[in-house]
């Protein structure tokens, strides 16, 4: 369950801040990407990586080594942010420009997952996320591979999402001016994938095309 | 100048993280969007905003009763960072998917800019950054609209850029498997504009066909 606190209360403009379950689990979902900020004597670090959101965690990786993990891993307090920008919206004045996003921010403490079969099923999610379809095809796991990956998962509780959406919001007397208002699409779009020299004559799979 | 310092130097492949003022620069230069991280009391906050980068510093704007601007326009330690998503690694294992993208921590300072032409000049390149060769076209900024917003900059000089360019990185021993390896572009794209309600019959100026 999402819950409200002073610490995902908005003060501007409050209506574009949701605190719905669903919503926040759909931006997750799309995004490939987070920024995890965390905080060493009140010096903030701010770093992006990949994730993957299961039931009500929001799970991360690296290397074992990495210096990164090892700092959040003890449970230090986070703050998960999340952006999908979807259109540049252009108004009739630039006071009026803004952007259609979906956001999540996202605050709570790192859960450290050392069971191998708990790792091996988040790398195959991890995958499956960003190339669907595509786990059955790719050469089988080592164990080594597993071994050498920490986990870890934040729980999805003190979180809300912020989103634009729709047209320029110009003020009233600008409405009738012969200037054109409207959005700009800008999607994250796949193009034609590129091979590398290693795949010369293999079919392209089917998942991929 | 960028300076390297302890904050900015990585430990998990090095070779990534570079120092370059012209590198970080194209990165800035190209990125509409930052997520800004700053700490109360070792609690992280991240918010990602829009953003101009003009020589040595890199500037956001916000309402003047902004929570946000207000906490850290005093001087707070911030780290902001960006990231330019450019494709996605497809290896023929799990384990070395990787993605290609362009990124900038930067550790800096808020400085506030209260001058009127200041502010007049940010929105001006702001809007030129979303929507090049826009500013002419659009309905003059009015006064009381650059008295709403609150300017502040960050100097860029502890700052680093880390990047992932090229093919899958695959064990010698896969090389010769028959799955396909590659790449998979996934740039941002500017689609075809939508006009609002308030354009009907308006033409579509040249510089957003």
């Amino acid at each position: 369950m999402i819950q409200k606190t002073q610490r995902t209360t908005t003060s501007r403009m409050p209506s574009r801040t949701q605190y719905d379950q669903e919503l926040v689990y759909s931006i997750l979902d799309e995004a490939l990407f987070c920024t995890v900020s965390y905080s060493v004597d009140n010096q903030p670090f701010s770093i992006p990586t990949a994730f993957v959101r299961k039931e009500n965690k929001l799970y991360i990786h690296g290397s074992v080594g990495s210096h990164f993990l090892r700092g959040i891993e003890s449970g230090l307090p986070v703050c998960i942010s999340v952006m999908l920008t979807d259109s540049l919206v252009v108004a009739k004045s630039a006071f009026h420009h803004s952007v259609n996003y979906r956001s999540v921010i996202l605050f709570s403490n790192a859960v450290r997952h050392d069971a191998f079969e708990e790792k091996a099923l988040f790398f195959q999610e991890l995958t499956e996320k960003m190339v669907p379809n595509s786990w059955e095809y790719l050469r089988q796991m080592k164990a080594s591979e597993v071994n050498k990956t920490m986990l870890l998962s934040f729980e999805i509780s003190e979180a809300s999402a912020r989103m634009r959406t729709g047209m320029p919001n110009d003020d009233e007397e600008d409405k009738t001016l012969p200037i054109w208002s409207g959005i700009i699409p800008i999607p994250s779009k796949k193009l034609t994938p590129i091979a590398d020299e290693n795949s010369i004559g293999i079919e392209l799979p089917k998942h991929l095309r």
